[in-house]
């Protein structure tokens, strides 16, 4: 014996079918919504170079990204000189998110459509300390429609999102607004510098995880003066109160601008899915560092943290290409999705595992099994044949196991017959069947 | 503008919607059909313990993994240690193969059925040279059982894999089988001690790629006499010729109980899906280190190389824990069967894009465009905002870029009166339809 763990790396999991059918049930929502709205499916691959990656998440993502060992030469180069850095050693990296590989796509592929709309449903990877909800390796569903600045584009991704919230049974999240804009315009007249500002945000992303008392310490921490901070949270809990953003809208100045911006949103989207959902956040900040319009962010009842979010993005595409491209885009995290789930109860009934085990009599020789076993898969069934020669009671043992609810008796009398004594295991009822009705008898008790 | 490549990684792809679409319409083949014969679904996580993963794929196959740089401390104390190795630089590794995983898992739940049979579709990582047909990121579809040396399940991992090829179309393809013990047989018959077996077999494996002469080089360099390589050969050839495993079946010897083994393998599996397509063939070598049983492999007229393969492994599992579990399994290799489908066109019209694109005309307010592309949308149909403001020429022309094949023009007119111009876009022809009859119009003219 090994003393190899046989446990899935930290923050990873092994998903048995019970887990995969309810991730699938999920997904196959996601992807049926956003291609009702349109969008168009994108694959990329998990490996990205380092280059595309750095800089786009912030020091504290770029920390995070898992970093590919260079091999042979490229290896034996770094480590002969001497004292290699982490950069010398290490030059692609694992996808860390979507969005930054929509954007090199997008840089790509020159003859896609002027607004790109796609979806993409795929796993991404991020070295975070593991918790609740928070894994290193997680599903990202995202929507994004590039090439275009118009608030349909912002009002469609935020659509989206909603109806897949809807479509899995969702009434009760919110999905909270803001602009990144109006942010600068609250964090100036805090008085922070223009230069400040990203730290000013990152503290304050983090208000629903450690309160205003913990945002103001982190502030401190970084070194903004007291008052600072105090004016800058003290502004923004006032904006959250009603006709805030009406008024803002209505004056002249730094707020007004992104006030109308985002009062027109909500306007637009008033009649859409998210009517009853979004919701005007002045507090909202959002951590990555590439947002530049409106931003999003969905909560939900009893969910610590946040069920996906997103917001416009306008330079990040130019960052890969001479030509800027705005962009608009949106993140469901499938992870904290289930979670929720699963707590609520929220899954229909799912199944796919075998639907009749087949049990060999032991005087029944083996072709005869798997003869009849692909005369009832043609008739669309799920059959299990049981490998081993054993007796009834220990394949009907075995049925119940794997959660069969029908088992199919093959002795030699059936086989001569051209019949299976089929069994429904819940109610015992059994009866001599040709081979060919099978899947009628199943149907109808299941 | 950066100089960052946007190209994705050498021997890595991104999967624009017609390539996500042709993958997909495989995978739910492949999906449906391992379903049928009872397996069910695990997915396990791309990043392994390099210790689980090394020392099975054999010295090549350990050159090829990718591996994950320390990150943190621990990185700083292997660069710290003076003259790190690439042991000292990473303890985690991508995913090689979907066996390995699938024989941790085993291990590491021992509350699965006494017969595990689970199937598994997901991408795998090797920095192999890129090639036709061979890249470092690439899917594959494995099916396995555990717990039994059962003829039966052998049969059924190669009636699955014929059955997928036939669900998507394929008659023409054929599974080499051979044994293991049969080849030890050859092998030591021809004077090759047991000791190089590996290194005869690694040889062999190539006899498709490098023919009957490289094969024999290849043995020569390896430090193996001439006359071993050229006897070896020869009596594989000879076992080729009909008659050959029957009559080695029925001789005293070490050829007899694998030949025996085969035999019956293919007379069971005989009325199953794999009847026409299994093919004894003696040369079949298989390149992986674990097998220990039956070996399988794919191939189909004008593919270079081979569609999938697998075999008994009867030794795997118990690297992972006390009790060894005997497990057979098949892999079929998702990007070969692309390819070959590719070439000979047997794709169905596959199709996902946006239905209808919705055309609001300048002087109709966006938040009306929403509320009816949510009223379609209910209908079943998909649907795209054009999200600029823009004249009509543009707007079909944009709908023509997307594959869209109707227009929904919402002029003041058609708001009133709470209907759309719906414009069949191949024809021309237009009809004023109420909004709640967009899809009958739709898909009446699919």
């Amino acid at each position: 014996m090994s003393e190899i763990s046989t446990k899935p790396q930290s923050g990873m999991r092994d998903f048995l079918a019970p887990d995969v059918v309810r991730r699938r049930h999920v997904l196959a929502v996601v992807q049926r919504v956003y291609e009702s709205f349109g969008f168009q499916p994108l694959e990329t691959p998990t490996i990205e170079n380092l280059s595309t990656l750095l800089g786009k998440y912030g020091p504290e993502g770029d920390q995070l990204l898992y970093r590919i060992l260079h091999r042979r030469e490229k290896l034996q180069r770094a480590l002969a000189s001497g004292a290699p850095t982490e950069i010398d050693l290490a030059d692609e990296g694992l996808r860390y998110d979507l969005t930054v590989p929509l954007a090199r796509v997008v840089a790509n592929y020159r003859d896609l459509p002027a607004f790109y709309k796609r979806y993409q449903i795929q796993p991404v990877w991020r070295a975070d300390r593991p918790a609740k909800g928070r894994f290193r390796e997680f599903y990202q569903c995202d929507v994004d429609i590039t090439g275009t600045t118009s608030v349909i584009a912002d009002a469609e991704v935020m659509g989206a999102v909603a109806a897949v919230l809807q479509g899995l049974g969702f009434a009760d999240f919110a999905i909270h607004v803001n602009h990144r804009e109006l942010l600068r315009a609250f964090v100036t007249a805090a008085g922070i510098a223009n230069e400040n500002e990203g730290l000013a945000l990152i503290a304050l992303d983090k208000l629903d995880k450690i309160g205003r008392d913990g945002v103001l310490q982190e502030l401190a921490q970084k070194g903004f003066a007291n008052d600072c901070g105090e004016a800058l949270l003290h502004a923004l809990e006032q904006a959250r109160e009603p006709g805030a953003l009406t008024r803002m809208a209505a004056t002249e100045g730094p707020f007004q601008a992104p006030s109308r911006a985002l009062a027109e949103l909500l306007a637009v989207a008033k009649d859409g899915p998210a009517a009853k959902h979004a919701i005007f956040d002045p507090t909202l900040a959002r951590g990555l560092s590439y947002y530049t319009g409106p931003i999003f962010e969905i909560t939900c009842k009893g969910l610590a943290g946040s069920m996906g979010g997103g917001g416009r993005y306008d330079n990040l595409i130019g960052m890969f290409q001479k030509k800027p491209v705005p962009a608009v885009g949106f993140s469901l995290g499938l992870e904290r999705v289930l979670l929720v789930m699963e707590e609520r109860g929220m899954f229909p009934p799912l199944c796919i595992g075998p639907q009749v085990l087949l049990c060999r009599m032991g005087d029944v020789p083996a072709d005869a099994a798997i003869r009849v076993a692909t005369r009832m898969r043609a008739q669309g069934l799920r059959v299990e044949v049981y490998a081993d020669a054993a007796n009834m009671g220990k394949m009907l043992t075995y049925a119940n196991t794997i959660g069969a609810p029908f088992a199919a008796i093959l002795g030699t009398a059936e086989l001569a017959q051209g019949t299976l004594a089929l069994k429904c295991l819940a109610t015992g009822e059994q009866a001599a069947t040709p081979i060919d009705d099978a899947s009628m008898f199943v149907n109808k008790r299941s």
